[in-house]
C-alpha cells in the first residue's frame, strides 16, 4: 500500500506492506486523514519518531468482526497493554506501555490502510460527511476540557491561539454556553466565529488577570506564561499545547501566589465530538486549509507547516492493486 | 521600638518609631515571631524588599477595640484595599492592591510592635502556648491544601521536602486521614514522624508516577519537575514552594500528556490551624531549631539560613522604654 513515512527529519511517500489485523483488531481502509501539529513535531524530531504518521482519520472497516465490517468509523488513538492498573481502570490513554496510532509504536493513518483494536472504534452517523468526521479526534480533545473542568454557563473564558485546536476549543466551549473570547492573530476569521458566538480579539492586547478560565492552545512554549497573564486569582488554565521545547515560567509569582490551577489536557471523548458534529454545533469547513491526496503527502506536509496554516486534509483514494500487497 | 530591618541584602537591628493603628486596626505587642523561607528570600532580594520583615507571630493587642484589647492573637497577613471585586468576594489575599505583613508595603512582625486590621485577627485558645501559636500562619498555609483539593481518606500522598513547610503539610494531611510518604533528606526525623503516622522516605529514591496526590514543598525551583516524576497520570500536584528563580520543566511530557493538574497554594484558614493545635493533632516542638531574642535577630537569620535548618523563633521581650517612641 501507499503510505507517508517520516524518518531522519524527512517525510516521503513509500510502498509498504498492508498491516495485518490480529484478534480483536480491524483493518480499516482510510478515506481521509488530517495533518496535526503533532505530526509536524514528529517530523521535527519529537519522540525520535520513524514510521507512518497520522492519527486523525475516517475510514471503512474492510476486515473485522461482523459488528464492524463495512461500517464507516473514526478511532481512538491509544492502544493499552490491557493488563496494567490504568487499563483496568479504563484509562488506556494513560497506560505506561501504550502504543499510539501514528505517534508511538503503531503505524498511522496517513496510509491506504491502518489497523486498530475494535474497542477503539466509533461508528460515524450517516449525516456526518468524511470531511467533518475526520475532525473527530481533535474535536474530542477539545471536548476533554469540559470533562476535566466545570465551567458554569455564561462564564467568561479566554482561548489563546486561533489555530486549529484553538478554533475547536472555542467552539466546544461556546456550544456549552461559555462566553468565549478567542485571542489570535487572524482577524479574517472573526466573521464565522461571531456566527458561533465567539469574539475574536487581538492576541497582542492582553487583559490582565481578568478571566476565571483560560485555555492555552497557542502551540508555543511561551503560551503558558501568556495564559498566566490572562487568568484571575484562583482561576484555572487548561494546557492543550504540546511542544518539544521545555516551558520556562515564574510559577511562584504566577501560580503559587495567585493560587491558580493548571490542568493538562490531551485526548478526549469521541461520542461527545460525534454528538456536536451530528447536531451541527461546531463548524469544521472554515478550518480546512486545503485538500490533497495521499500521493501528494509531501506537499501536504509543506502546506501544513506554513505559518498560520489550518487543517490540511489528505484524501486516500481506493488503493491501486499495484501497491497493495 | 526595636525591629529587624532588611535592605541592600543585609539584615540589621534598628530603633524605629512604634507603628500607629488607624481606625479598625489594632496595635499588637509581639511575643514571638518565626523566620520563614520567604524572609530569607526577601533578604536575598525577592520583591526588592526594604523594611521590617516577619509575618509569623503571636502577640497581645495593646491598643484596639474593647473586643480585642488584651487578647492574645495571631493574624492573617494580607491587607486588602476593601474596594475591589476580590475584597468584595472575601478574597483579600488576592486583592491586586493588597499589602502583606512583613512582605509588601506593611511593616512586619520581627519587631516589638506591629499593626494589623482587627478583621485579620484570630484569638489564641489558652491551651495553646506562644511557641505553638506562632506556627499558626504556616500551619494555615498547609491546611489550604485541603481547601483546594479533595483528598479521600487513606489516599496515598507524597510530600516532597522535609523542611518546615513539608513537615507541616505532611502532618495536616496525615491528620486528615491520608497515607503520607514524606520524601526528605533527614532520616533523624523519622521517629517523631512515625508517631504522626508519616513514613519518611529517602528523597533520592524516586518512585515513578505512583502517587495520585503530590505536595511539592522542597523550596527549590527544581521541585516541580521532581514532583511531576512522582505523580500518577491524571493525578494532582500541589505547589507550595515560592522561589525567586523561574521554573523550567517539560510540561508537555509531564503535565499535558499525563493530564496532570497543578494547584498553586499559598495562605490558608487560621481557624483550621488553631483547631489542629488545640486538639494536638500536629506537633510543632520538633520543628523548632532554636530560640533567640529580637536583639539577636541578625544571628537568628544566620541560623535560619543554614542548610537543613528548621524554624528559628525570635522572642520579643516586653519593650524597653528607651527604644519605644
Amino acid at each position: 500500500m501507499l503510505a507517508a513515512w517520516i524518518g531522519n527529519g524527512r517525510v516521503e511517500l513509500r510502498g509498504l506492506p498492508r498491516p495485518r489485523p490480529r484478534k480483536g483488531e480491524a483493518l480499516i481502509r482510510v478515506h481521509c486523514a488530517g495533518i496535526c501539529n503533532t505530526d509536524l513535531e514528529l517530523l521535527a524530531g519529537y519522540y525520535g519518531f520513524r514510521g507512518v504518521p497520522g492519527h486523525e482519520f475516517v475510514g471503512t472497516v474492510v476486515e473485522g468482526s461482523p459488528q464492524w465490517l463495512g461500517r464507516r468509523v473514526a478511532g481512538e488513538i491509544s492502544l493499552g497493554c490491557g493488563r496494567c492498573p490504568q487499563c483496568a481502570a479504563g484509562m488506556r490513554r494513560h497506560c505506561p506501555r501504550r502504543r499510539v496510532l501514528g505517534i508511538l509504536n503503531h503505524p498511522g493513518a496517513l496510509a491506504e490502510f491502518l489497523v486498530l483494536p475494535e474497542e477503539n472504534l466509533h461508528g460515524i452517523p450517516r449525516s456526518v460527511p468524511d470531511e467533518e468526521a475526520v475532525f473527530c479526534e481533535p474535536l474530542a480533545a477539545a471536548c476533554e476540557i469540559l470533562q476535566q473542568v466545570r465551567i458554569p454557563r455564561a462564564a467568561p473564558v479566554a482561548v489563546l491561539g486561533d489555530g486549529k485546536l484553538g478554533l475547536l476549543c472555542a467552539q466546544v466551549l461556546a456550544a456549552a454556553g461559555a462566553h468565549v473570547a478567542l485571542f489570535g492573530r487572524h482577524p479574517e476569521r472573526s466573521r464565522w466565529l461571531a456566527r458561533r458566538g465567539i469574539r475574536l480579539q487581538d492576541g497582542a492586547r492582553r487583559p490582565s488577570r481578568a478571566f476565571p478560565f483560560v485555555v492555552e492552545a497557542t502551540g508555543s512554549a511561551a503560551g503558558l506564561e501568556e495564559a498566566l497573564q490572562f487568568v484571575a486569582p484562583r482561576g484555572t488554565v487548561v494546557l492543550k499545547s504540546t511542544t518539544h521545547e521545555p516551558v520556562r515560567a515564574d510559577l511562584s509569582r504566577l501560580v503559587v501566589v495567585p493560587e491558580v490551577t493548571l490542568v493538562g489536557s490531551r485526548c478526549g471523548p469521541f461520542p461527545e465530538a460525534l454528538r456536536l458534529l451530528r447536531q451541527r454545533r461546531v463548524e469544521t469547513a472554515p478550518l480546512v486549509q486545503s485538500r490533497l491526496t495521499l500521493a501528494e503527502v509531501v506537499e501536504a506536509f509543506r502546506q501544513a507547516a506554513a505559518p498560520g496554516a489550518l487543517k490540511v486534509l489528505v484524501a486516500c483514494p481506493a488503493p491501486s492493486s499495484s501497491t497493495a500487497r
